[in-house]
């Protein structure tokens, strides 16, 4: 095995058994037939797993809504894309020739993916003990940073601070329609961004849950144009 | 312990240790403090990690995507409200009055939470490899429905099925907008059934996928006011 593997080993905490799986994890489709999709598919699932667990207990006054909201922010590709370059996936991950020369390495889509893909990998070697420990300490400066809490912010908190870092003005919401019974009403609320001219719809059972999936998406299409 | 607790134990294959956690899992929220909400968080994962390893074992062959759609079609509502039928949880689930009057304990979205809350509480209780094991027994009748692939339909193909079966005719579909540049194009498209006057639109990378999640918007939709 290369020294560049070894080392990565030794970043992750974990010694595969099987040397085969971690090559495959940092394989991307580009370069084989081998490569990481399956694996990366395993390993998001194990990923959340540990995540919801570490957060379960450590959190143990928030409600199933904080919860969620910050397994997202953990969870979330610039989570992810941060702690694959702290374990210096662009020396290791296998890409083709094109895809190098364009500067795959970097992408964080694609070392976010490696990352699921080596958690996966590790839960296949060694069981999910194993797995969640390798999470567990790849996780723990994130979880350092302070407030757990405060660091998921909702959605439209985070697209307003994401408009005012760009002097943008903020975003307007407006109820396009509600529908439904008084028990089990739906809203549906607009997200415009007049100075990008971008609207967004969100759907939810209360005009709050409905601005926040609203603000969701228009984040999502903001931060996929503007990365 | 009752004798109805006993018997669910026996049907769920697993005894719990701590039999607070049990009842823990039963206890809907209309009921009082200590309900399921934040166990249904962790059990929501501990399935989908049960599943994933299932399916990445079983379905050797399929790629990432049509892993993905199986799963989602396993551990969607309807799925998990047939299992809990099964267990006799409308037994089981403890409900404040005005709940149970209205026919809470058979309604699909309290059984399902309940049911993932069960398998986070095995979790807690016993670790992840007793919830697995707990999690395969419960879908077996499920898995061994025959072709697990075959029945995993994307959402146009279910939307269809379901006007269909109730002699609705079919949906219509037009692009609305494409926007972004040659590399990186987002399509956005309306479903519309005129039947029932109702229209969703969906968002994606190609005309299919954008295609896909609109008819997956309106199921949602659909399911929710006819259910």
């Amino acid at each position: 095995m290369s020294e560049t593997l070894e080392a990565l080993q030794r970043r992750l905490g974990h010694r595969f058994a099987d040397p085969a799986l971690l090559r495959a994890a940092l394989t991307h489709r580009s370069f084989g037939a081998d490569h990481n999709e399956r694996l990366e598919f395993l390993g998001d699932a194990v990923l959340g797993l540990a995540v919801s667990s570490l957060l379960y207990e450590r959190l143990g006054r928030s409600d199933e809504g904080d919860l969620s909201r910050v397994r997202a922010h953990l969870v979330r590709q610039e989570s992810l894309y941060r702690i694959a370059l702290a374990l210096q996936l662009p020396d290791s991950v296998r890409l083709s020739e094109g895809e190098a020369r364009s500067g795959g390495a970097r992408r964080p889509s694609i070392l976010a993916d490696a990352l699921e893909a080596l958690v996966g990998a590790v839960y296949l070697d060694a069981g999910f003990e194993s797995a969640q420990a390798v999470v567990r300490r790849l996780f723990e400066p994130v979880l350092a940073q302070g407030d757990l809490q405060a660091s998921a912010k909702d959605p439209k908190t985070e697209l307003q601070e994401w408009l005012q870092a760009r002097r943008l003005p903020v975003p307007a919401y407006a109820i396009v329609e509600t529908r439904g019974q008084a028990h089990r009403q739906e809203f549906v609320v607009r997200c415009t961004v007049a100075a990008l001219q971008v609207e967004r719809v969100g759907e939810g059972a209360s005009r709050r849950a409905a601005e926040q999936q609203a603000a969701q998406a228009m984040l999502a299409h903001l931060k996929s144009m503007h990365p």
